[in-house]
């Protein structure tokens, strides 16, 4: 029950085997979730940094009930209360914060590659909690589970991922862990969201939503980012629902059920509409509970397996 | 020693079999906090969050250390952080937070009604800690057992209510409580202050702050809150000291000891002189401590009591 | 190994006694933080009030793993977040924040005297993290601490404060210190930099960087604060660098090894250089980790020995 993997970087690169343990844990930890003591001593006296440059209400609440739920102790850390401001350097700051004996530490930071920057110079586990546009790794496990959970196996499911594929990282950390785990990945949106040549990653591609709800047993709705979009990528935001919302007219056409998923936030109403996120087939709230058990496993088989 | 209460939204309507019972064991609560070891594992593996939608240092440093002591873990969530200014709503950012599996949640929010809306759709225990100018239960929980401590009895005593009635969800809280407990409560301050038809909840009214004085064992005196009051409701703070500012001179022309409390922060020399603040019938730093020990109490008998 | 100090408002006048079994405890702390459980029982139920009037990233992460690594409850309170704001005085906050029965408060405030004016009226353990210019007891003690782990004695061992000794708590802290000790102090810097008369208390002065480090067995080297200077103490940081500045090349004339210190942060390139604070007789970092061992001997002695 040992991973290949000392760090949580992204899911490109990293085997099946050791997607398949951290599945494995989060479903035992989520058990623990359905207990009254929702507790284990399981990392106690291991101290955890929350190192967030970005804002980040869900992801870090959830790393943040992990750790406790892990009887981890964590400290928070921002930029702006830093000393980053009195002019020192951004190493120094960290080899400050670390040489305190720091067991792991979580980052979420604006630019691709601070996660894998930050592993070459602590001696601590780094587990990326989303680096710019990058990967999301913690975020593609959970999807995963809750997959999982739903429909029983990955091997050979299609999904379909909807919407701002160019701008996530979490598309980008679901499409590495799928095709590792043998799903089949279809992106679906307009031409300003796909990046070229994403093609030669394995998955397939198309502008038109009908194709892409024929194709799918599960597809995962991105939120349209009006704080990331520059202007001219998409026409309006009621253009965007007409042709890409998921709605339960478009979706009444198929008689197989499509499971629903987002990461929230949710924009109801743009890319998904309330009937939809709050019907039967959604898993969305499951979601959140599976990440603090995920986000629990990893700290767990990472931090637990180093000593 | 069950409650008959789920949640504890305001103190209408509880009985007094309830409020008995949780009077009785925030005393036993009480000496746990005079113990060199303050702390009970009683609430280990159990998650609250404080949502807090106003400012507030007291009653959330109260309940963060209620929590503390508890062995609970508490997560703090606050509006300005969260994903409520990304466009979700009120409550998909609550299902998302209570999803991740909470025991009980302490919330103040400036609209009344707030905490029983929250009560409808969550499946956690709610307390309010405080909702707009509505009711503030746990604070006139504390109030009842600094006077029992103090007295002995609630059960006849005559308890003044001094200032603005109006805008205070203490006021409104302790008149539902005192009347459920047995004791005669009277309310005095500028006809401004006082709500029309209060003597519809069992209360007497005074404008003379001499009758008042004259009337009670015990005077509860509300804060002046200028940040609340709009313009012309009185005519100037010196103006308010003179009638209703609480002076030694004053209470000096009765025998009988009168006790002093308040629910802070203090304006010395507007609502209150400090040499009564600080005089031998002033328990109002009983009421600080009493408000943890009534606040274990609570998240004990509310969250203890559910599984 | 009881100390004879309640609490820790400077270290002018505490006795050596007190000060060497402080450092004797927080040595074999130092030992509890190299183990994979870096946690011990010690403070369980004890409640600790951190009090930043100043912004602070480093000592406050550093006293807040201390606390939670011997288990004691923390509790953070700012002054900006705090009653203040609604007009009650300093001392009614301080008096109701302490009527919640705290164990210890450590506070940094920007008034020389504040730690000890708190510990006239309160009940609890006063710990001084910073009062303005005056001293930084703590950072004194893992001062000490990083010496003697590095050279084995303070005993006629000769150290250098090198900066602006006028506006440094840090520089104070350790004269007292080290003096009590028994160590040779020299002080370093500009003229502007240099309180008059300071040599009564027992130390050396010079303007002549080459005079201290012919002197030194080693050197603290004080930060730059560009936000305390007001205009015309120094001509420029470059000639500041030139003439004070601790570069490889003014080490490199002596024979002898001078371990370097820093209480951080670094103005790399100009109190300091690069290749001095990463070179092999650095122990900045060991400073860093110290810190924390030191306020947990120091938070351990004088709050365990008061039950």
């Amino acid at each position: 029950m040992n991973l290949s993997i000392q760090n949580l970087i992204g899911l490109e690169g990293v085997p099946a085997e050791d997607i398949s343990i951290i599945l494995d844990t989060a479903f035992s930890f989520r058990e623990v979730l359905e207990r009254p003591v929702k507790k284990v001593p399981t990392l106690k006296g291991k101290t955890i940094v929350n190192l967030f440059f970005e804002n980040s209400t869900r992801t870090k609440m959830s790393f943040d009930l992990a750790e406790k739920r892990l009887s981890a102790d964590s400290i928070s850390f921002s930029a702006s209360s830093s000393s980053l401001s009195k002019g020192e350097t951004f190493k120094d700051t960290i080899k400050n914060l670390f040489a305190m004996k720091m067991d792991a530490v979580v980052m979420r930071h604006p630019t691709p590659g601070a996660a894998k920057l930050l592993s070459g110079f602590v001696d601590a586990v780094v587990i990326n909690a989303g680096d710019g546009t990058h990967e999301h790794p913690t975020q593609a496990i959970l999807d995963m589970m809750s997959i999982k959970e739903k429909l029983g196996e990955l091997k050979g499911l299609r999904v379909s991922i909807i919407g701002d594929i160019k701008h996530s990282r979490v598309a980008l950390s679901n499409i590495y862990g799928l095709k590792t785990m043998g799903a089949e990945v279809m992106l679906c949106g307009p031409p300003t969201f796909i990046p070229r040549g994403i093609e030669s990653l394995g998955v397939k591609v198309t502008h038109n939503l009908q194709e892409a709800l024929e194709f799918s047993d599960v597809i995962n709705i991105l939120r349209i980012q009006q704080e990331r979009m520059g202007t001219g990528l998409i026409p309006s935001l009621r253009e965007y629902r007409k042709v890409y919302g998921i709605t339960r007219e478009k979706l009444s056409k198929f008689q197989k059920p499509i499971t629903i998923m987002h990461p929230g936030p949710i924009n109801r109403g743009v890319e998904i509409d309330s009937d939809v996120a709050d019907g039967e087939h959604s898993i969305i709230l499951d979601q959140v509970l599976n990440g603090v058990a995920s986000r629990m496993a990893i700290l767990y088989l990472l931090i637990g397996g180093k000593n």
